[in-house]
């Protein structure tokens, strides 16, 4: 087990020194917004985890850069003060170099941990696979946090140029249908979905469906194109009201990181500036957008529990479920019955976010290899747009 | 059933009337924040419904006043343009003795339509008893906004001196039970439930209950003191991430309309201040208050479906259900199973609003009487705390 | 002496009144704005003040109300606690009868006071002065204030149909030269100027003027609109950056209370909703909009050194320097030389607000009579619109 | 001429280079509130200058990287589109490397142009100087954003160890005389005062002083802290209106960079965090503060002229006149009279920000080496206080 361990510890944290590799140092320091954090503040704040949770428990650790509990702490109100989210992009230092440095010590310092007999009593395996799952997540948002420091760029700089790929012409789509009322077991299983879960996974409980389809793929650029050209972000019969009031205090016409030019809609990517492409799957829209979108469709969003058995049950007749875009449900994301926090700092994780927030199923193109699951919930308030979230439709059935 | 009809539309008008009794014609005009409306615009825009969805259907009907159609519009893009909610508060024009001859007119009008033998081809029972309920909602906001139009008063104003009772003592909670996992049937029924519900008590559909026992009383304030006194809101292992937030941002300390004087706790109410009372139930909380006393209780807020169940068979052994404190449920506001919206204006009543608000059970000391329900869904942002909105507790159950 | 005092207090409570005819219970408690204050708060706190800076000397003197001291304090820091300025439309209580209750208490023993043989060692006739003159600035702001709250309103309320009278054309600007350098006397001059000055008309002293020549006379809506419709509020080019800044964030494309109809420009008046007279002086516009049409015009503003020596020695071929606009002046609101605010809380009157606030001098339509003054010294922040500002041109001479 | 002009480009050029030595390159992109401008933009900008100004002048000039005309315009509305100011801190590219490379460009082709020897009809002197006072200009901001941007980091940067020296123990004050009210000439005088000045030190005109005296030296810490700990910040009697509710809203207690710790008062510094030096002159502090610490005092700011003329006649005896701290005078920003602002974008540079700002006389430590001049105005508005700013008292004679 240790080995393996070993092995993913090694394999995770790479993965992060890899994202990097094509950034210039005055791309890993700005924050562009305030949900977004510099790239420095990511790999710093991911080693953090592990020298607090797992470092520290050896008798004799001693913090080379005690500043750091603070600089890097994020919303762990148990592990003590935090330096204010909306400031990360006011510090020049630690420098990136000093942060490389940081995460050498601390992988140093780890891979002893590791190797050690009795490191079981030290640090847990659950706790060590909390720690690569939460790097796993920072390094989802590097991307998106990266797409977003540079879409504020009027130079458009490239973040890789092969980022984006070209992409076939789709078929109509298929729905596959659930016409009769169920009882379906929803969450987290260990024996057939591996060793790790977040909190909000479990208990794995039972769920009534009703009866009902969902699309086989996912809404592309130029079905969504059609909507916005319909009118969609004119006519406010199709939207939520804070969805609305959203559009007008925004001033949204389109998805985030869509310009319209002489030519046509442009979208700003990792791979620069492109036109849309009409093939592929829509992307960048709030929870309102999807929302709005399926309700001029005369669709609806799965839920979170429509979509977990469908991509459980469809195996290949389901498309896209995993590795494109996160995509959005009509479900608001709240406990599983019988839920409850686990006991300290790491209890913070999830449980306290479920207020005002819908789930997101699936994963995207950002998401690390390895890192999606089954019963994977994400969540994101339903105005946010800047990670790579998209749309599956739903529809009732008599 | 016109007969009834009338009498209805009577009763329902003449208790607008009786809430304005205590009123000086200064207190109709104030908006003292952008969630409170002035009474008098109450009173105009309960009337306007009737004259939009009413009177406007008779070919030969001429408005008074053309300028009200937009001046006591609220929400409903469907009819036009609307005067913004905001500066409802502006307003020194029409004045309330206008708009009690705009009430008078309106009336007259209406009562002869209601005496048509024609009528039901002209209006439907459904619209004018979407009316009536409209108007009785608004009843409830017109004390829920003096209270705090009053509360901004030094001058500390008594709307009415009998509007707070004394309480007797409570005994301790005793827990109803629901020990197994069930199916049960939600939503309106017409046959048990009366003739009328909003859109979203329908579609009636089966939900899976998990074991779970619910309070058969709600908390009091000495309850609620005990949370306040142990420092519930200075510990935010307690609260919701959000709900910290806001307890930071507006420096909660108590539930609104309490103040610490030398003497202990007081607070604001209809009947002006008064000592806070140990055996009242608590009131004028937010849900993120109701949910962090529940999670320092050792419990959780039941959801709306287990509210539902436990109130309908339990009979008295369930206490205040109605009439006391609006109960946050731990349900957030979603559409039913294959809910839609109703056709045109009518159909913006419930439906768009369906996004971040918490369903409240129940009713209150405020809601006119009849208005409640069994099937009754309230709804409104968790951090909302001007309302009689109060705490049942409920458990999980192995 | 006491008997013109007398006079004086009773003309002067008087005309409050009278400025309140037209009204409705209802106008009285509307604050449109935070630079508004309810009239009722205006008539409430000019009694304030002669209750607390006269009749409280009165040894035996007990306020029938003592809340309304904190209730209608204004800025005094010195008397003590204020209700919040920006919350004076929160308040439905005192109702305006009470507050003419109030009124009638205090002018009573107000009258007492005046005919006490001793008066003088009660209160001065400076403070008496102050309180008259207070009230009729509160006179002024009362009227400009209703303006401001019935253009809030869509009914578009009349306060007076006579209040805006129709203007003759009016001729060619006439230059009043001042073609030497020379050092003039400043400041009010008690022999000539009257019994009565603020303390920032003193002290009297010697200033340099250069050569420059001042407009007999306003610029008129005609010659405004000429700015207007050759772009005047699209081209930086005219504009201090700080009234760029304003332009773009408040949308400015005319004076306020102009409204672009179908048939041209139309403007919110005491008479309502009328057609924008092109002989009229123009009125209500800021300081940057004053400075941008000057700049535009290849002019300047006058110094109020320029306008107060004009005004003094140019007898009747200076037009409208009273009783029409406020005239926007080029000088900044500072102390005259050796300025020392008087002791206490009278002290608060003027030098504290000596600070990013511009002279206005002359007197407006909304001025009570007599209340006007060679020295007079009003301020405002250069963004204001809402009082009966205009303009009067200078330029320089070689 | 054209050979000392050589000299002096590569002078200023070069010390923009030298501020930098100490900077990491992440020291150069941060943007720690509004005001500040990242290090990189200022010396893009600067660039700019010469490149806009000056080398745009030649027929055949390509630039290298048209963006950046308008990346690094300022506030130029006539020179075309500008990234918002507010947004400086964005930008991640182009890199720090590419900003140099870009001075390096532009460097050499000024150097080319400069040995012209048809370089007068390109480019003008006084286009020449104008270019490098800015630069100098931006010198200083450089200095005073870096300290802003040093400053909100917990891990306190040094800029430079040496960037303070230890003072030696003051004197009392000595005051400067002028018994008598005099005329005197102000302004830049080109045959004493050398070959440059911006704009507002023009015309050359006279004024009327009144009798008063100023102080020979600055205010150091030691008096400031005395009048912070008579309870300065919460007495409303020393304090403008304006600088009162500054007070509150920004909950100020001590100058900007102070720190009160557990044994006293701490300032950050370009050296890092050091006590607060009680001999040192006292900087980083607001026009209201300085105001209030006057009226405290019983003195008063002198207006920039009495600063002016004593600085001119006194000698050495008066002392820190320039080098240590900007010293605000009571004067408002206005323009001389009879000045107008050059043709074209070269006049955008001070006029129109003559509104809502007092003046600062003198040069700061922060100020580069013969930028200083006696007829400058620098000017800021009176909230403003991360620069160098100090005070210097005055008083009334009678
Ligand atoms: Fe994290
Ligand atoms: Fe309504
Ligand atoms: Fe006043
Ligand atoms: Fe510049």
């Amino acid at each position: 087990m240790s080995d393996s361990m070993l092995d993913a510890y090694r394999q995770v944290r790479g993965h992060s020194r890899s994202i990097c590799a094509p950034l210039e140092t005055e791309d890993y320091v700005i924050q562009s917004m305030p949900d977004v954090s510099p790239t420095r503040w990511h790999l710093a704040h991911t080693t953090w985890f592990f020298e607090t949770f797992c470092l520290k428990n050896l008798p004799d650790y001693q913090p080379e850069q005690p500043a750091f509990e603070v600089l890097f702490n994020s919303y762990y109100n148990a592990v003590g003060e935090q330096f204010p989210r909306e400031r990360r992009g006011l510090l020049s230092r630690p420098t990136v170099a000093e942060v490389w440095r940081y995460r050498d010590q601390v992988d140093e310092a780890m891979i002893d941990l590791l190797a050690r007999p009795d490191r079981e009593s030290i640090v847990s395996d659950e706790v060590l696979r909390t720690g690569l799952n939460h790097e796993q997540q920072h390094q989802e948002l590097m991307l998106t946090d990266l797409l977003h420091v540079f879409s504020c760029n009027p130079l458009h700089p490239v973040y890789s140029a092969s980022a984006v790929r070209d992409c076939d012409p789709v078929d109509e789509v298929r729905w596959i249908e659930s016409p009769a009322e169920r009882i379906e077991t929803i969450g987290f299983e260990e024996t057939k979905d591996g060793k790790f879960c977040f909190d909000n996974e479990l208990p794995r409980h039972r769920v009534l469906l009703s009866p009902h389809a969902i699309a086989n793929r996912l809404v592309t650029n130029g079905e969504y194109l059609d909507f916005v050209e319909d009118g969609g972000y004119d006519d406010p019969s199709y939207w939520l009201s804070a969805g609305w009031a959203t559009v007008q205090s925004e001033a949204w016409r389109a998805p985030m990181y869509w310009h319209l030019g002489e030519e046509g809609w442009y979208q700003f990517t990792l791979a620069g500036l492109r036109p849309v492409e009409e093939n592929a799957p829509v992307c960048h829209l709030s929870y309102f957008e999807a929302d709005a979108f399926a309700r001029w469709s005369g669709c609806r969003l799965p839920t979170e529990f429509e979509w977990e058995v469908a991509v459980r049950d469809s195996g290949e007749s389901i498309v896209d479920a995993f590795g494109s875009r996160w995509q959005w449900t009509a479900s608001d994301y709240a406990p599983y019955p019988k839920y409850t926090a686990p006991e300290g700092a790491i209890g913070e994780y999830n449980g306290k976010f479920m207020c005002g927030q819908k789930v997101l199923r699936g994963s995207s193109v950002a998401t690390p290899s390895g890192h999606e699951r089954l019963s994977y919930r994400n969540f994101f308030p339903p105005s946010m747009r800047w990670q790579f979230c998209g749309i599956r439709l739903a529809m009732d059935l008599e």
